[in-house]
């Protein structure tokens, strides 16, 4: 199974939060005065955000940071436990 | 006051997780394959750490990566809450 990585979940729950909000690329980059291909590639997770720059995006979405990382680890836990249980193979 | 910044908190969790095991820098980085130096400067906080490398660590102390982002959420939680209460100031 494949690994999850923290910054695809980080990308992914910063992307539903900006679009939640009806957002665009271009506003929540200019509010958070990073550039427009760098938060995209961010929430492709393509990229690894430095702490500084994932401040200033959930600031830009006014969400805090401790909502952000609490929602991945979440998700990881899900991702956590589905890894753990064995896979059950149903015969034809 | 002072923005904390997420790979403080990681680094700090990631600490008190090996002190917990009564483990070392060198035990760990060895059994997470990452240099002694680069473990050090991610428990300081000074390095952000890669998405791989954070899950290689995770691994290395038997923690599940979902646990290590819970209580980082949890302490940033804890900061937001005192940053957003009004400043008491008493007077002598």
């Amino acid at each position: 199974m494949k690994q999850l990585l923290v910054r695809e979940l980080i990308g992914e729950t910063l992307r539903e939060l900006r679009f939640g909000q009806g957002r665009t690329l271009r506003d929540v980059s200019l509010s958070a005065r990073v550039s427009l291909g760098y938060l995209s590639e961010v929430e492709r997770g393509q990229k690894e955000a430095s702490s500084e720059l994932l401040a200033a995006i959930c600031q830009a979405l006014d969400v805090p940071l401790s909502q952000v990382l609490g929602q991945v680890s979440d998700k990881l836990s899900v991702a956590e436990a589905a890894q753990a249980r064995p896979q059950v193979v149903v015969a034809a």
